[in-house]
């Protein structure tokens, strides 16, 4: 089978991992889980040879310089520089109007951590082969806990290696949640698709005719600078704002998924983290200068100032840029209400 | 009734309320509950002039620049310097040497809180009147709770505005300090004391000849310097270093308490601290930037970096000097133990 194409989405600023992650070094420039940031963890899990082309990586202009750095010894890859924020149908759209149509390419995020490398390439190789066969294919996350805060999709009929999408499910409440974990045939959408180039644009035609004609200019009209490529500012601006998702995928009549269990976590909170990184004695994950006692469950984050921490349970406190975040884990997923991270 | 000389103690470098107390800044010396440090509020307490003289400060060369700093317009106040720490019966021996036998002194430490003042002038009336007929007077401090970490003493026989002393307890076991409680005749020691000079200086050589000797030869050798007064550092050395409760209270056959229910707190740790100062919604108490959401019975002090909580009940996160500790009220006893308090 021929390489696939990996194409890197770089962009974001989340305000769930504050303090940490701040508009100015968003989480995937971080390095959340082990010593390698998420953009870096991306590049590596896409980097055998045998399998992968060279990386596209489409990133804001805000973000360039992190993407360089960190970028490497990434023989072959071209970046996609946007003048500004267009959400996911733009940014793939981008990426595969410059790729062969006969090219199958692999839409990665970089704000996930994946801890099972080769459970990702044998997915990753199930859903090229389905894309090469015309299907726009999601990755689907097996659903482990009653997420309320992720898209589930329903497989259907069955295909090799993977099943038709029967639908999309945005968001459930709670109890709709757990309906889907117990019947099994649910899975999350982690955001990670598998498509054949000139396949997606042809579908983005039928469905979004302008987005994908005004995509087509900001390319045919923009300019190529050593490795990276920057679309027309002009006609970028013109481009409409919408997700993949709803673009196209929830559009088209090829739609399938491949079941995907390679522990995966889209770190979307302190709790998420905790969870993703390896716990010590008592279940405690301390970075930086830090001594606990008679804690449990508890995670220490520093960026330099001694933390002490005395008889908590199940709380996480970070400690960056002279800010100080103390939270239970449960109530981690307020951190992006928070002023300061609303404010950054 | 003659003017009552108060004398007030100011030493001690504690370690329960790391990272704010620190050797270089102890308890008394910081603003811990309102505008005033412990130290102000004590010379405040003693400030009417129609009940008391001018105070004598006992302190360390150590801590002498924030006595002379915080000491403001104390007028007539006089501040006995010691070249080392000696514990109490020194401390009281030293002021008492330098007063008129006939003069009732009123011993106050400076690292504790006192919320009713009145109630306290209330108890020095009725201290240095049992004190000018001769006893050792000790404030027995209503016990509210079964608290451990307290000297208790038991009253005995009535004496008009108080009683003589039955015995002293140490630090007794919870189960013993319960039943002290319901038995209604225990008090806290809290280390107040009224004294006439003449009649403490003549048990202190009756129970302790060679201290009492010591201290008289350290003040005969000494050397007054404006306010200050400096005992003989060589004859100071020789001082035996013991409380007064050892050496004096619990050997002399006049010891007497008076009672005092006066919004007493030791501020022995973050949790005593947390209920000294006034709650506002939900219990919380703030002192310095913090945002605090879902929190209940949480208080935050911080002396500079913004302090974000989420979620958490009963707990104290205090920043200072670049450290951080958050601690559960109940931990709270833990603090001096740790790594940073014991090595500061």
């Amino acid at each position: 089978m021929s390489l696939i194409h990996p194409m890197i989405l770089c962009g974001g600023s989340g305000t769930r991992l504050w303090p940490r992650s701040r508009k100015a070094k968003p989480k995937p420039f971080l390095p959340l889980v082990g010593e390698r940031t998420l953009f870096e963890a991306t590049l590596d899990r896409v980097a055998n040879p045998e399998m992968f082309a060279a990386p596209i990586v489409v990133t804001g202009s805000a973000h360039l310089a992190h993407v360089e750095e960190q970028l490497g010894a990434s023989d072959g890859a071209t970046i996609i520089v946007e003048p500004e924020p267009k959400n996911t149908a733009a940014a793939i759209a981008l990426a595969a109007v410059r790729l062969p149509r006969d090219a199958v390419m692999l839409v990665c995020p970089s704000d996930h951590h994946i801890a099972d490398t080769s459970a990702f390439e044998d997915a990753a190789a199930r859903a090229a082969q389905l894309a090469s066969e015309g299907f726009l294919v999601s990755f689907g996350i097996e659903a482990k806990t009653p997420e309320t805060g992720f898209g589930y999709i329903l497989s259907g009929e069955k295909l090799e290696g993977g099943a038709r999408i029967e639908r999309f499910v945005e968001k459930p409440d709670v109890e709709t949640a757990r309906s889907f974990l117990a019947d099994g045939r649910y899975s999350w959408n982690g955001g990670i698709f598998a498509f054949g180039a000139g396949r997606f644009l042809d579908e983005l035609a039928k469905y979004r005719p302008a987005l994908a004609e005004a995509v087509g200019n900001a390319v045919a009209e923009g300019e190529a600078d050593g490795i990276r490529f920057h679309p027309s500012d002009e006609a970028f601006a013109r481009i409409e704002s919408e997700s993949v998702d709803y673009a196209v995928m929830e559009e088209t009549d090829s739609a399938a998924v491949v079941p995907a269990d390679m522990g995966w976590s889209d770190i979307g909170n302190w709790d998420a983290l905790y969870q993703s990184r390896e716990a010590g004695e008592g279940g405690n994950v301390v970075s930086g200068p830090a001594q606990l006692v008679d804690c449990r469950n508890v995670m220490v984050d520093s960026d330099g100032p001694r933390v002490s921490v005395i008889g908590l349970e199940d709380v996480v406190v970070v400690v960056d840029g002279g800010d100080i975040l103390v939270t239970t884990r449960e109530g981690a997923q307020k951190v992006g209400k928070l002023e300061g991270a609303a404010n950054q």
